[in-house]
């Protein structure tokens, strides 16, 4: 039978990396293509001990139906924490919990976006805001990415010429895929360009708490004195990613529509797990565990650099990651990137191509991602090299 | 600052049973307006112990990432168990979990419509679908319920008058609010008329399971050897509401969009839950914990109705329930619906007007909602028997 599928969902794909996903199931494969956090990251066993208590002594509320905007008490801690260490309190602004900071993505642009209104986002940017962006009938505009952060000049120019341009996403703080830190000029540049031009600037921060190098740089929502800024973030690198508990920090005008928008999505998140994270930031020390996790990543991160810098010829560039999951390559523009992702994938090296990554849809990207979060030490250096010598027997037989 | 906010989400306002519940809080409160299961529906001891292996074994696979069509073996059960149960099996059929029955509804909706589009509901119906589908744009046109289900002849008429419907929301099992449940007759020609008009079967059954009087009725998506009903059920009235566990049965092509759709919306739904709920399929005995609950309703239900037989006048009618949570009572029309509402609260008894389940806005309604699963036994002989005198009191002022 031929369906009738909405304008919206008609052409979407499943995402290309969760694609990915399902194939790095074959225990020979590297997997530098996954978004994985280490597994280590997770705190099981006090997850494990707080799970029992809350089983014992809670369990009626746990298993109960919750209310939309979050548990209070966990609330309460995110607004405090947010304020510290995020700037979340430059105006009237509410905190929320949200299933995964995905949700709070896709949430903002329904609440912000009719169809055909248009969303202006770094280039290259995270997929899934661009799908959810586009399951909601946004059309998105991307604006190129330098080292430093977005191209200024192009973002005015794209601002401009977009006047049902709505929403401006940005990932600043270690950047998915692109592994950059929006500079403190830039961001102050774009919190400027936004309010010019009546845009809410949705600021993704996933991987905030992940710095292992380099300075903090304060968030875009610390300059909100206009209460023109979205602020999502997730406990998914630092928890679990599985349990799906993210939050948003939103102008209290946008933050009740999030929640009559999310109230029809899923009623509320999980509340067992959030009435379990909660448990743990009161009993445990949240710092001390995540400087254990920056730690595992830098290691991991040197290590990965350090291979690149062993392995890969000079023609072949790459991020120094100051923090969060990724480093992003960039190979000659002699080197054709979907071959070079297939003959990986046929050594067993899993990488994503940057043009997974496009908002627009050229198909120009020479980059492709990497992870060094789930890999093992050994699998790093190995599956590095193999990429290394791939890219030199392709550049010798295009010479 | 004025935001604009998307036309969809504008006009909306959070749902006003959730708004209810947020007042429920006030001990002095019977709570006939909540919609939640009672507390002991839910296993919470076995729960206790599966977690603790969970946690003890498998934690890392629980609390990383998992894929968007939810745990293997757990749609594995499903699959067979809507089949077995429910009839989920006349054609190429995917099983998928979601994050509660809601998020079923919500996606289904968001695949199907353009804003514009229309959803015929019946009338009244379960607002949290009518909001969701209002917050993906879509027009409702409601069709009024009797005795037996939708008015047929309505219906067609509503199909006929309407060429942009493409979906038909129902609730043939234990209706919420209405009590009612949908005839074989009806069942049928509902099925009949969509093929006709080519639309597509939105089969809402969160009940199905919590039969305690009368016959088993087939499902509409057992008749569904064309391919058009989507089948949505959960694990909130028989495990837990608030892990937000549910299911969707789809033909295949939708069920692919419906994947896409999730992706962006939650990535997937709560990883530790989904291998909670499997584990206790797997390890305890499902259908004696349904008989358990059944049980329960059975008897909480029964006294309710003899409350009502002995405390309210002839002149108001209401359901004799054969499962479900909910029983509607119809005022005569002399009372004012709204001031029988809010002085039922100054006497503390919250009930649900039926003007909140209005898909047309019409706020017509003589009806109320009325749930025995949360209440204790003291509260619904006390609470009935205080709306039976304000029924009194009341006709008597206008008379």
């Amino acid at each position: 039978m031929e369906y009738s599928v909405s304008d919206k969902l008609k052409n979407m794909k499943p995402s290309a990396i969760r694609e990915i996903f399902k194939s790095l199931t074959d225990p020979r494969i590297i997997a530098f293509a996954a978004g994985n956090p280490a597994a280590e990251s997770f705190p099981a066993e006090a997850f494990g001990t707080l799970a029992g208590d809350i089983f014992a002594k809670d369990a009626a509320k746990a298993l109960q139906y919750g209310i939309t905007e979050g548990f209070p008490p966990l609330r309460e801690f995110l607004t405090e924490r947010l304020a510290e260490r995020f700037g979340c309190d430059k105006n009237g602004n509410t905190t929320l919990v949200v299933s995964g900071g995905q949700q709070g993505l896709e949430l903002t642009c329904k609440v912000m976006c009719n169809e055909g209104d248009v969303v202006i986002c770094e280039n290259p940017s995270f997929i899934g805001a661009l799908n959810a962006f586009r399951s909601n009938g946004a059309r998105l505009v991307g604006v190129d990415m330098e080292e430093d952060g977005m191209n200024i000049e192009a973002l005015e120019e794209a601002c401009r010429q977009n006047p049902r341009a709505k929403l401006l996403y940005v990932i600043p703080t270690f950047h998915n895929p692109a592994g950059i830190t929006t500079s403190l000029e830039k961001r102050r540049a774009i919190y400027e360009i936004a309010k010019k031009y009546s845009l809410v600037i949705l600021e993704d921060n996933p991987y905030g708490e992940l710095r292992f190098a380099g300075e903090e740089l304060p968030t875009i929502k610390s300059m909100d004195t206009d209460g023109i800024v979205v602020y999502c973030g997730s406990f998914s690198k630092v928890l679990s990613a599985g349990m799906r508990v993210g939050f948003v920090s939103a102008p209290d005008a946008i933050a009740q529509k999030l929640v009559v928008a999310k109230q029809v999505e899923d009623v509320h998140t999980n509340q067992f797990f959030q009435m379990l994270c909660h448990a743990f930031v009161t009993r445990y020390d949240l710092d001390m565990h995540i400087a254990s996790i920056r730690a595992l990543y830098k290691k991991k991160s040197e290590l990965m650099v350090t291979s690149l810098e062993t392995y890969m010829p000079d023609c072949v560039s790459f991020t120094r990651p100051e923090g969060g999951l990724f480093l992003w390559c960039t190979l000659p523009e002699e080197i054709e990137l979907s071959a070079f992702v297939k003959r990986a994938l046929e050594r067993f090296v899993a990488v994503v191509p940057g043009t997974a990554f496009d908002p627009d849809d050229r198909g120009v990207s020479h980059s492709f991602r990497l992870t060094y979060a789930t890999p093992t030490e050994e699998e790093i250096v190995k599956g590095v090299k193999i990429l290394g010598e791939l890219v030199k027997e392709m550049l010798a037989e295009v010479k």
